[in-house]
C-alpha cells in the first residue's frame, strides 16, 4: 500500500516507533502544517497550558515510557520549554522536542519575522547544548537520516533530541521510513567488558561483606529487572539511593534502605561505607544524593559502573556498558547466602493511621498517613522541597511508582509531569505530593490533568512560603508567598464541575477524610490542600537544612 | 561615611543609579545571600510565581522606567526565565538578570550539584547569545568593572544584560562604586552625521510631501520627546506604526494614522507609500508591522536611520546614532507649513458607547466600547493575538500608555508585564486586553497583581480557544482549550477577598456594568471575562489571517 510521505509524517512514525503514542505541546504558527498532520495520524495530541508545562508532562511521560515527546513553535515556544529540556538533560530522560520555525524562504533572507530572537541558528545553537543531537532540516532529501541521528542519539544515550522543523518543510515529500529500522544501542568493547568483569569477580571472591549500590542510571536506562536478577542470584544485600529510590522493591528482603551519605539513617551508612567490596551501579554522586557530598566510600573498596565505564581503584575500563556489565555479572560472580542470615521478615501490616480527633496536621503525620495511603497502583512524584525529603520514608514497592527530580530539582514540575505519567499509563493513579511555592510555578496545568480526565491526587502541602529556603538559610521576606485558596483551584478548571474537587484539611481528621473520599472516587481528581503550621516540616527537611547552613553549598 | 561594600551590594548599587528601584524575581538557594543584601537596601523585591513571569513583569518595568532587573536563582531559574529575556533582546528592552550560581570549590571541583545541567560555563554561553553583555563573576577585584561593563552595554545598546553571581562572591568584600558614573551613551561619527544630514536635506528639500514614519527604536530609545520636537518644527504629516503606537499622540493633528503596509487603512497606506521623501526614523520592518511585508516602500525616496546607521539610496552613513541625528534636524530641515493645508480640527468628543438591551457581546462592539473606556491613566497591554489586531484603532495619546510585543509576540507576556508596569507606575492603572489562550499561559501572576496591590484591569477576551491560530490555518482541535472560570481566579487568588473582582460579561449591558464597576472602584483590580462567540474577532485579525493563508507565512 502506497502512502506518501512527508517530512513530518517520516518524524511521526518514527516518534511512534520508538514508542511515542503521545505529543504534548502548543500550537503556534510555524507548526501548525505539523500539527495538522499529528491530528490525522495515531499519535494522540495533548495541548498543555504553556510550553515549560509541555516539557515537564514529556518528561514524566518518558520515565514511564522510554520516550517523550513535545512539540512548540518557534522562539516564544522553543525558548519557554527550554527549562524542561534541560532538566532532561540532566536526569538522563529522551525527550524529542519539535519546533515549528519560519519557512526557507525567510531564513535565506534574514526577515525580520514574528519569534525571531536574533540569527535564524540561534535557536539551534542552544538546543545542542542540551541535547544529545540537535538538527535544522533544510532538504527533504537528506531529513530522513537526519530524524533518525537525532532518535538514535537521544534514545542510546538517553537524553533529549531537537528537531526544527521550517513551516515550508513539513508537507515536504521524502522517503519512506525503513520499517525496520531500530535505534542501536551503545555497544561495550567486549575486552574492556571482559577484564572489567574479571577484575570485579576478583575482588568480589575477595570480599566478606559485598553489597550493592543500585543507583539513577540503572532506572534511565530502565535496567531494574537486570539489576534484581543480578542481586537475587548473586544474593547480596542492597541499598538504592533518593533519585533510584524503589528502582528494586523496598518490601525486598535484601534490601537495606536508602543511602544518602551523612544523612542516611545510620545503620544504612554502616552496611555501605563499611561494604569490603561495593558494586556502585549507575550511581551518580550529585549533592543531594550524597548529603552535600557527605559520602564515605573507598575507592580501594568500589567498584564504579557508570557513564559508559568501570573504574575500579585507579584502572579505569572504556565502553563498558551499565547493561552489558551488569547481565555479565550475573554469572561471574560467586553467589553469596545473605538471606540465610538474614531471613526474610514476614511483612508486617503497617499500623492503619488512626486520625486524633480534633488535632491539628503536622507534618510528621501528614507524611505518615500518605504512606499509609499509596498502594501500588499509585505513582508518587515528590516535588523537590519538603515532599522530596519526606520521601525516604515512604516504603515504594515498584520501580516506576516514584518519580522525583533528585538532580535538576525543579520546582513546579510535578504537577505537569502527573500529566504526562497519566497519559502514559491510565492504569495508574498519580500522587502529587508538592508545596505551596511549587505549585504556584505550574498550577495552570491542573486544567489539563482535568481536561484529559486524569483522577490524580494533589496534595498541597500549605506552609505559606518557600520552606525549604527558610530552613537552608536565614529565613527573609522573599520566602513568602500569596496565599491561596487552594481548594478553590479545581471549582475554577473544572468547568463542568463534575471531575475535580478541592479540599483543605487543617486536621488529621479532615486529612483522613479527603483521602478517604481521593479513594472511594478512583475516577475524579482530588486536590487536597494540607494546612500546616508555618516551618512545620519533615526530619528530612531539618537534616537538609542543618548541613546546608553548616557548609554554605 | 564607610560603607563596607561588597560584590552584592555594588550591584544593587548600580542597578539603583541605573534606575531599576525594584527587581523581581524567584528566590533559590544559590541566590539567597544576595537576596538577603536586596531586603537590606533600598531596591523593594517583589516576587513572582515562576521565573519566566518575572521576566516579563521586568519587560514592562523596563518599557515604563529605562531599566529592570530579574533576580534568579541557576538553573532551574536562569533557563526559565529565558524566554522573557530572549524576547527583550528581540524588542530592545534593557533587563538586566541577575542569576545565583554554584560557589567556586563546586565549579573547580566539576560537582555534581543540584541545578546543574552540564558544564558550569552553559549558562552564560547561553545568555552570550541574547544579550549585550554577560559575566560570570569569579574575582572580587575584577567584579565591579565587570559589573560597569554589563551595565553599561545594557543601556547603550537598550539590550538585556547578564550578570551570574555564584553563592560565594556575593558577600566578597570590593571597592566602592565611584559615584560619578554614568553609563556612556554611544556616539556618533561627526563627519558620518554631517553628511546624512546634508543629504537628507538636500533631498527634503526638493520634496513637495515628506512625511516621517516614526518607528519601535524611537520608542526604545526614548526619543519620543525629540521626535515629537521634529515633526512640530518642520511640521509634516507623520504616521507610526503598530510597534510603535501612540509613540506620538494620536490626538495631534499632523498624525495621519497607523502605517502597516497592505494591512493599512489605504488613505494611511498611500501617505506613507507616495510621500516623495520618507524619513523612517527607527523603524523596523517586521513582517506583523508590515502587513507581512506587503510595504511600498521607495527606496529612491526614503532615508531610514536605525540600528546606528542611516541609508540613504545606496549610500550608508554608519555610526549615526538615531537620536544624534534626528535632533540634528531640527535645524537642518526646513519647515514646511502642513497645518495650513490641514488645520487642526477641533478634538470631537467620542460618541459614548451605548449598551443594546440584551445584546450579546461581540467582538467589535466590545473594541468599541474599550476603546471609550480608556483615558490618559491607563496603560493598555495588548496580547499578541485578536487584542494586537484590534489595537490600531484603539486611539492612545501618550507614549508610555500602550505597550505591546508586535515583533516578539510571545503570548502570556501581558499580564505578568502589567505588574511591571504598576510597579513602575503607581500613577497609571494597567489595562490588560488579553484572550483565553494567553491567559491561561500566566495566569498565576494575577496573585502577585493582588499582593502587590495593583489595580490592573483585565480583560479576558473568552473565544474558547486559541482564536488567532483558528483564523491564519484551517482549524484544527489543537485550538481547542480548557474552558475555565475566568472570573473566579480573583477568588483564588484573593485570600481576603477584599481587593480583586471577577465577572463575566456575555452582553453589552454586562460589559458597561463590569467596566463601570472597576472604573469607581480605582484602587481594586478587576478581572473581566468578556464572553465571545467562538470565531469572532476584530477585522484586523480577520484581515491578518487572510494574508497569512494566502502567502503561507
Amino acid at each position: 500500500m502506497a502512502k506518501d510521505w512527508t517530512v513530518s509524517r517520516y518524524i511521526l512514525q518514527r516518534l511512534k516507533q520508538a514508542g511515542a503514542d503521545h505529543l504534548f505541546g502548543v500550537p503556534g504558527d510555524y507548526v501548525l502544517d505539523f500539527l495538522d498532520e499529528v491530528l490525522a495520524s495515531p499519535v494522540r495530541w495533548v495541548g498543555t497550558c504553556n510550553e515549560l508545562n509541555a516539557g515537564y508532562a514529556a518528561d514524566g511521560y518518558a520515565r514511564m515510557n522510554g520516550i517523550g515527546g513535545a512539540v512548540v513553535t518557534y522562539g516564544v515556544g522553543g525558548l519557554s520549554i527550554l527549562n524542561a529540556v534541560a532538566g532532561a538533560f540532566a536526569e538522563q530522560v529522551p525527550l524529542i522536542v519539535v519546533s515549528g520555525a519560519p519557512p526557507a524562504r525567510r531564513r535565506e533572507a534574514g526577515a525580520r519575522v514574528h519569534h525571531l530572537v536574533d540569527t535564524y541558528q540561534l535557536q539551534l545553537d542552544v538546543y545542542r547544548k542540551i541535547t544529545a543531537a540537535a538538527v535544522q532540516l533544510t532538504d527533504p532529501e537528506t531529513a530522513p537520516a537526519e530524524i533518525d541521528r537525532v532518535l538514535a542519539a537521544s534514545l542510546a544515550r538517553k537524553l533529549p533530541g531537537y528537531i526544527e522543523l521550517p513551516a515550508d518543510m513539513a508537507g515536504k515529500p521524502c522517503r519512506a521510513p525503513d520499517p525496520n529500522w531500530r535505534p542501536v544501542a551503545p555497544v561495550s568493547d567486549p575486552a574492556q567488558l571482559a577484564a572489567a568483569v574479571a577484575e570485579t569477580a576478583a575482588r568480589f571472591d575477595r570480599a566478606e561483606h559485598p553489597l550493592a549500590l543500585v543507583g539513577m542510571e540503572l532506572a534511565r536506562q530502565r535496567l531494574g529487572s537486570d539489576a534484581l536478577r543480578l542481586v537475587e542470584t548473586i544474593e547480596i544485600p542492597f541499598a538504592s539511593m533518593l533519585s533510584s529510590k524503589s528502582l528494586l522493591p523496598e518490601f525486598h528482603p535484601q534490601f537495606v534502605g536508602i543511602y544518602q551519605g551523612g544523612w542516611s539513617r545510620e545503620s544504612v551508612r554502616r552496611q555501605v561505607e563499611e561494604a569490603d567490596c561495593l558494586l556502585a551501579l549507575g550511581a551518580w554522586m550529585t549533592d543531594l544524593d550524597t548529603g552535600l557530598f557527605s559520602t564515605h566510600l573507598d575507592p580501594a573498596r568500589t567498584i564504579f559502573a557508570d557513564s559508559g565505564r568501570v573504574r575500579i581503584g585507579e584502572t579505569v575500563f572504556e565502553n563498558v556498558q551499565l547493561g552489558d556489565f551488569v547481565r555479565a555479572l550475573v554469572a561471574a560472580l560467586r553467589p553469596r547466602s545473605y538471606l540465610e542470615s538474614h531471613p526474610a521478615q514476614p511483612r508486617q501490616p503497617r499500623a492503619p493511621f488512626v486520625a486524633q480527633p480534633a488535632c491539628g496536621l503536622t507534618a510528621p503525620r501528614l507524611y505518615e498517613c500518605l504512606g499509609g495511603f499509596l498502594d501500588d497502583q499509585m505513582v508518587l512524584l515528590a516535588e523537590p522541597g519538603d515532599a522530596f525529603c519526606a520521601a525516604p520514608d515512604f516504603l515504594i514497592e515498584e520501580a516506576e511508582n516514584f518519580i522525583v527530580q533528585t538532580y535538576y530539582a525543579s520546582i513546579g514540575y510535578c504537577t505537569p509531569a502527573a500529566l504526562g505519567v497519566a497519559v502514559a499509563r491510565p492504569d495508574k493513579r498519580p500522587v502529587v505530593l508538592t508545596g505551596d511555592g511549587a505549585l504556584q510555578m505550574t498550577a495552570q496545568e491542573l486544567s489539563t490533568l482535568i481536561r484529559q480526565r486524569c483522577p490524580a491526587i494533589v496534595v498541597v502541602v500549605n506552609n505559606d512560603g518557600y520552606l525549604v529556603e527558610r530552613e537552608l538559610h536565614v529565613d527573609g521576606a522573599y520566602n513568602d508567598l500569596q496565599m491561596w485558596h487552594y481548594a478553590k483551584l479545581p471549582g475554577v478548571f473544572d468547568h463542568a464541575g463534575d471531575f475535580a474537587f478541592g479540599s483543605r484539611a487543617a486536621t488529621e481528621e479532615e486529612l483522613v477524610a479527603a483521602l478517604d473520599r481521593a479513594r472511594r472516587e478512583p475516577d475524579k481528581l482530588h486536590l487536597i490542600e494540607a494546612w500546616l503550621p508555618n516551618r512545620d516540616c519533615s526530619e528530612g527537611l531539618r537534616r537538609l537544612g542543618e548541613s546546608f547552613r553548616r557548609q554554605k553549598l
